[in-house]
């Protein structure tokens, strides 16, 4: 079924306590499609460049059938920049340099073809503009997915508010979670934040995985422990990728369904963060992806025999 | 079959974002002992406290078939001290008051009847002390369980490794694993420390779960995400009660049932943290913990049929 992706395709320029890249490609729109697209022949992107941006990575995304033509080219323009700078522990990190670029007045247009899609993936943008977004849409989709961030919160609260009430799902780490419903516990930030519409919530943990949550249900799917971590960059919209890309190739969108759509999210990103950037997300086999996600399976096994 | 338990029998004074105790029972042995004995009915304790304890504690662990010989009462002295406070995010706190008082010269002594125990718990205590213990000990036992802390990796590593090197299974947090063996992947470290001796290693992360790890198999379990968290004071203790009691009562050492004792120490820790100090512990009943284990089951129970 049709997926149509909205984010950033930008330059990131990234260091860690284990290294640091040149001015590369990153974008939520960009880890979020080229993970979708190993599940689905149909991803869509809503995005905007500058003149800048590597014509081969674009066709290495056509390539993939990724559809670009919801993606604006601007000439004389320079695409979104961010550099950035990751502590120790890599659950945290500083901006060194923002460069808006093209992205300061972006104003998503959904070509036609776009404007009945199955699917809907909202990365982390400006609330108004995912807005813009859900608007252009004819058809309610089957399954809305939104991604968002403590910044809009804090800057934005109001066109957040009311862009979580329009969605299905929404995809936020645990400090987010706890900011928002303003409760520590997660099961009781989960309860408030379904009650603001979504019917599901995904709360995504990095390191220490995920947990997706509905009225009626808990699931926690681990993270991998990995031999190396290189770049945590992009493993949250590579989780969401997975995750939409798979629900969207298989069409169900029943909470057991969801369950193996973190398995799966969890598995993409895992691949993501061994590289910097994209790197190994444009080089992932079908095999290997199979073997990851069996490690999952075999990560949480357990039979047990209660005590009475 | 038996199980000897060394560690602190003690007083903790703690607040936490949601509230604070009085001066109140804790120690490591008190959690591991009271967590052991839901699953064993031949709990042995060393410790050590003052004449200040009170009677009614003693009592109730008797109650529960916890054997108290070798429990020094030292008239006239003080019993181990600690007052705490935890930070928001309950993951790190500040020690405010430590008064060693007996604990300042414990000579832990084995009664005749602990020196052939089929299992040993080493709870958190100098290592020195731990090395003492092992020393007591007439036959190799089974399984030697050890719990150590970054303190000692600060004062007294030397010991420390002596020690590590006599036990089967080593349980640390992960910023202690890391310190431990000097490599941030948790993958990486725990390679390095099961290369110092233990077969097995559980890399307990609070909130966010435990790994369990030997040389060939590795094993996440999660935290049971909970309405509330008032005190995590005794999480660790709890869990290594219920995993060594778990497999002192089912006799089987192999990493299938590691697993399970895995699920059982996590699940016990979910209780102790609901409440200040033992009081969840005190009052807990064994149709409880099934349920609580069955919810841990349902957690991370999914099936997935592979991509290609």
């Amino acid at each position: 079924m049709s997926l149509v992706v909205v984010g950033t395709v930008a330059f990131d320029k990234i260091s860690t306590p284990f290294g640091k890249s040149d001015k590369i490609v990153g974008g939520a729109a960009t880890y979020i499609g080229l993970s979708a697209s190993q599940f689905s022949n149909n991803v869509n992107l809503v995005s905007v460049i500058g003149d800048d941006f590597p014509e081969e990575f674009l066709a290495g995304m056509k390539q993939r059938n990724i559809n670009l033509d919801g993606l604006q080219i601007r000439q004389g323009e320079k695409s979104f920049f961010w550099e950035g700078k990751y502590h120790y522990d890599m659950n945290s990190r500083d901006t060194l340099d923002t460069q808006l670029n093209v992205l300061a007045d972006f104003k998503p247009v959904l070509p036609d073809a776009y404007k009945d899609c199955d699917f809907l993936m909202l990365g982390n943008l400006a609330p108004s503009v995912q807005l813009e977004v859900i608007e252009q849409i004819e058809n309610r989709p089957k399954l809305i997915v939104l991604d968002t961030m403590n910044f809009w919160m804090d800057s934005a609260m109001d066109d957040l508010k009311n862009v979580i009430a329009k969605v299905d799902v929404i995809a936020i780490n645990d400090e987010e979670a706890r900011q928002l419903s303003g409760e520590y516990s997660l099961v009781k930030a989960a309860r408030k934040i379904l009650a603001m519409g979504p019917s599901f919530i995904v709360i995504k943990k990095g390191e220490n995985g995920a947990l997706l949550i509905d009225n009626n249900n808990m699931f926690f799917a681990p993270a991998m422990p990995l031999e190396d971590v290189m770049d945590p960059t992009g493993a949250g919209d590579t989780f969401a990728g997975g995750f939409i890309g798979y629900l969207a190739n298989s069409r169900d969108i029943s909470f057991e369904n969801m369950k193996r759509a973190v398995i799966v999210g969890s598995a993409m990103a895992s691949f993501t963060v061994e590289k910097f950037g994209t790197e190994r997300l444009l080089n992932l086999t079908e095999v290997e992806i199979d073997e990851r996600i069996q490690l999952f399976v075999d990560l949480v096994d357990f039979d047990i025999l209660l005590v009475d």
